[in-house]
């Protein structure tokens, strides 16, 4: 099980009180940042989001309230003196934006900032707890979509067993992730002794900014939720087609083809003020939908 | 008249509810900026500052608390469909990041941006209701100060004399910046038969961030509002040294040194969450000081 906090879910122009896009999920200890608005680390700050466990750094693409937090981030970062590796992944031109608003600056980061450029449907981190696999979606401009799914699921500790044989606590954990364990009297217990399998992987996609389109359904098959732009409701499906955008109609029906377990709404456009009717409108086609709201951990 | 609402009035990274710098000036019916750090375009909401009023955009330098909520407000007056140019005052680079931020993201303003770079002392603007000047303080990285004039006060209209010959209260405003008046039966009034001088011509000066020093003082002498950081108390004064800013107490000595009427303290340090000491380290040597809280407007 992992969280996903909503930290912004408007569309271009902040406004009543809602703020450009951000999420942060809290995955095996790490929290993964996809996409960084402007003032996302004040809303990190706001929602007690932890920044020192930011370790990875995802940004869809570059429409200005999808990045414009990013250097602010980064900046802050290095004025805290963080010493930890930042990976960033995102379009290439970033990497050019980010080294010219620090050579304007006259800084130089007291970590490494590793720099990943996105292309095509890749797979962009494997570790032993999480996988991450990037694909693209239709917006005016290059922009991807991301999918984060457990690798496996902690397994179960059987806690007889573990008594039995006098398993420390501290070794839990690596107990959970498939360590065997070996015995005070040098006696090696294989995990799947001690252990029994987990509950299923589960998975979450973000799909950023995109025209309503089965192109990237592949992706997103049966992910456990779903995270799809809705900036404008079906009455302004022609605006939405124009400007590279979905209704949250359109949003359902990706959802249902998808089969997937929920569907989350977002980038809401600045001209509604209450967005209650998206959740309405989607629901009508896919009753699994709720509106992302800001500060809320969705859990997957 | 005029007014100085302030925005931001923290350092680098934004804690304690502060945020990084910005103020707006009102002057003239128009409202301009000075400096526009990250989540200016939110405070600016907050705050009620009418963002359609700003006509000039000043950046002391390009650290980024000092900058990062530039492209931001930028954007999102492109993304409304602001048509009004825009004056933009910066250090040389500042354009270069503009316009790679813009082509990245395949945007045109629909509105002129006309950037003119910052170098020496110089007179930035001269309109028949005020007057702005620039001129460099002492920092890491090339960084200027901003001196804002009111060209002439508004003279005081005689309302018996603008009774007796008729004339129109919507002319008012003209009378008060100097105009003549036409009766309706074509005699000329000038305009010192129906107007008395008004007020002197009140100043504000913003010296961004600064090592304490005289270098500057005769551009700031006897302003009527002297913004001066106080990023550390007297405490501090080595580390304050080392960072080229300047504590509290040095803040007071500029301010008693140039004579000037009154002194506001901001860019504190993150350091700190209660400001308070600031006041009182300043008001021993400068007794007008006042902090700089963020949603006031001080007048001028």
């Amino acid at each position: 099980m992992f969280g996903v906090t909503i930290l912004g879910n408007n569309s271009a122009v902040p406004a009543h009180d809602r703020h450009p896009t951000a999420q942060a999920v809290t995955i095996a200890g790490e929290v993964l940042l996809l996409d960084c608005g402007e003032g996302t680390q004040m809303q990190i700050k706001n929602y007690h989001v932890k920044r020192s466990r930011i370790t990875r750094i995802f940004i869809s693409h570059l429409h200005g309230d999808h990045y414009f937090g990013l250097i602010g981030l980064i900046s802050s970062m290095a004025l805290i003196n963080r010493t930890t590796p930042l990976h960033l992944y995102g379009p290439a031109p970033l990497k050019e934006l980010i080294d010219l608003q620090l050579s304007v600056s006259d800084s130089i980061l007291p970590y490494e900032l590793i720099f990943h450029p996105l292309e095509g449907p890749a797979v962009l981190v494997q570790t032993a707890k999480y996988r991450i696999e990037t694909f693209p979606v239709e917006h005016k401009i290059p922009c991807y979509g991301f999918l984060i799914r457990e690798n496996h699921a902690p397994r179960k500790i059987d806690p007889d067993l573990t008594r039995q044989y006098e398993v420390p606590q501290a070794y839990f954990e690596k107990l959970q992730w498939g360590a065997d364990y070996q015995t005070k009297d040098g006696r090696l217990l294989k995990n799947e002794m001690l252990t029994v399998p987990g509950r299923k992987n589960l998975s979450y996609a973000y799909c950023a900014d995109t025209l309503f389109t089965d192109s990237f359904l592949p992706f997103i098959k049966q992910v456990d939720v779903l995270y799809h732009e809705s900036t404008y409701l079906d009455d302004f499906a022609e605006q939405a087609k124009n400007r590279f955008h979905s209704t949250a109609k359109q949003a359902a029906m990706i959802a249902e083809r998808a089969e997937v377990g929920r569907l989350l709404l977002g980038h809401f456009s600045s001209k509604f003020k209450g967005v209650q009717p998206f959740e309405a409108e989607a629901r009508a086609v896919f009753p699994y939908t709720d509106l992302s709201q800001e500060g809320v951990t969705y859990l997957v």
